[in-house]
């Protein structure tokens, strides 16, 4: 199948730090060129890909620092889409709305996966005027606020099989990675640690947006014997911080629309104690990949259970519902069903014009 | 003739507070439909208009406390605007360059004059692919950046001619009118006027973005015995405001695309002293609606200058060059020229295709 995947310009694909949705087209783009179909990658110049690369901008745009307008870049971006139409059998957008109206006008098949939260009041006109737009959701939580798109399918995002592996000995404390932004709940993290007498590390970045929330909140927090703050991890780090877990603490106060950190932590074997919120119930299989609770006793309690769970079956989660390759057959049966559809559509318009 | 005007979103048209491109929005629908056009304004639900007004959201985004994505409702703008094209015979638009994707693809003539500045390197490529689009310039300045752009004609904003009267009274303080940000430079403003042991009056604002500054190098000279802060004005007290005032005092350090806040002053009979930058040779005539320098011993010896021009001639300079109705005369000659072109290109399409 010749298709194009269609990223945001903010960080190349993959990210060099940050950057969920260009991280999950970077695992798409590249297992579908494992598959043997014909990718064309449209993203920053700095991206690496085995994928034909059409680069509308020569660096990732968080990165630049002479960017100043960065909604720019992907308008050029639509009409370098546009002009290379011919030869695509699908065109796969990550862009969120920017090329709505380009594609509503396009004659060839294309699918929108949203990758962010959708529960802004402003989307509701948005999806009504383009109702017929078709778009996957990362979780059917996310689906919620906007009954009003054509929703077609829920992917789950995946991970290359071998980016993370399962490792099955026994954790020494609980592990917190992330942002430490208030919906993240960094301080329900370690009020459990300290509440349990267990250690916890914190693998976290604080954003300039979070910075008064951090100082207030947060500093005080890091100086209990029982806490450790380490700084950010790399991808690297990221299996041993993991690994030595007894479980990721996923303890969030927001609508998560899907929470990749949850199946980095299963892809290792780690278990996840989350709060059910959001995403969470889709992902986390309670009492096989990790407790879903909703109060701090709840938390509590979880931590002797999250001890006995099997971590080679946390690990066969993963394999069976988050890996790369997973996700790329279920969005090759999206595009199938899509191009099926356009062409029925098509011969539909020729019947009625003969 | 049949005119669409379309605005952005974030103000009402007129706003309700600040918001230059809404008011001018504002101007020169009101002028073109008491010339006897056929006028249909897109805008926010709450403007206020003799044209036909067509309102994609209820409220102007800025002050909707519930709006978290603003740009979301530019794209049922869009759409709302392509459903009526058959009605219009010219499409004026307003929004930057959010509608290219769609202008771009439009059997009718359109033209979109740019409000802000354009020295942003990303606006590079994006003028390099929409280089068929007939853009105008609200100065010749704004235009240096951007040679790509298809440039089709500079006007200059305009202003009702009632809306402020010229007043020809001696005045009794330097006045500054704007925003408290470092690229307005009100400290070069204050300086002046103790240098000349003159009193000041700032009528100005402070954005958020802008609170530090305002804190360590504005609050500071604002105890001095010459200088006094009152606060925010409206657009009733700012006659009183600058008709009473020696000069109005723009030793702006940034590349001002137009500078309002200039012809509102000389509307009312006020001269200028004004920083050579930007816009400004274009706007001030040097020597008769006020005096351009380029350093501060220039803004010095400038003051006297200000004191001998006839203050009925600074406002003549308005009456020739800055009204509403200029504006509105110069905008339908360009709709004119464009309504031309598109039909002997249609021609062209025609005898080509028999």
């Amino acid at each position: 199948m010749r298709i194009a995947q269609v990223s945001p310009l903010f960080e190349s694909v993959p990210p060099k730090l940050y950057g969920g949705t260009e991280r999950i087209v970077s695992y798409l783009t590249e297992e579908l060129v494992k598959q043997g179909h014909e990718v064309t990658l449209f993203a920053s110049g700095d991206s690496e890909t085995k994928a034909k690369l059409i680069a509308p901008c020569n660096k990732a745009l968080r990165l630049d620092s002479e960017s100043m307008d960065p909604l720019a870049h992907h308008f050029t971006l639509m009409e370098m889409v546009q002009r290379e139409v011919d030869n695509f059998d699908i065109i796969h957008f990550h862009i969120d709305y920017l090329h709505f109206p380009l594609s509503r006008r396009m004659l060839i098949p294309h699918v929108s996966t949203l990758h962010g939260r959708l529960d802004m009041p402003d989307l509701i006109p948005l999806y009504k005027e383009y109702k017929e737009i078709p778009v996957v959701s990362i979780s059917d939580f996310q689906r919620k606020p906007l009954s009003e798109a054509n929703w077609i399918e829920t992917v789950y995002h995946g991970l290359p099989s071998n980016l993370y592996k399962g490792s099955y000995g026994e954790g020494k404390y609980l592990a917190f990675l992330g942002r430490f932004s208030p919906e993240k709940r960094p301080e329900r993290a370690i009020q459990l640690a300290i509440d349990a007498g267990i250690p916890i590390k914190l693998a976290a970045k604080v954003d300039t947006k979070d910075h008064e929330y951090f100082e207030t909140v947060i500093k005080p927090m890091l100086n209990h014997p029982l806490v450790e703050y380490v700084g950010e991890v790399s991808e690297k780090e990221k299996q041993e911080f993991l690994e030595n877990a007894i479980a990721l603490v996923f303890l969030i106060d927001w609508p998560e629309p899907f929470g990749l950190v949850m199946i980095e932590s299963i892809a290792c074997g780690t278990p996840v104690i989350a709060w059910r919120n959001g995403s969470v119930p889709e992902v986390i299989e309670d009492g096989v990949s990790g407790r879903i609770v909703e109060s701090m006793e709840e938390a509590l309690c979880s931590i002797e259970d999250v001890k006995k769970l099997d971590r080679a079956k946390v690990r066969a989660c993963f394999d069976k519902r988050f890996s790369a390759e997973r996700m790329a057959i279920d969005y090759l049966e999206v595009y199938d069903q899509l191009i099926k559809t356009k062409s029925m559509s098509n011969i539909n318009f020729v019947y009625k014009n003969v």
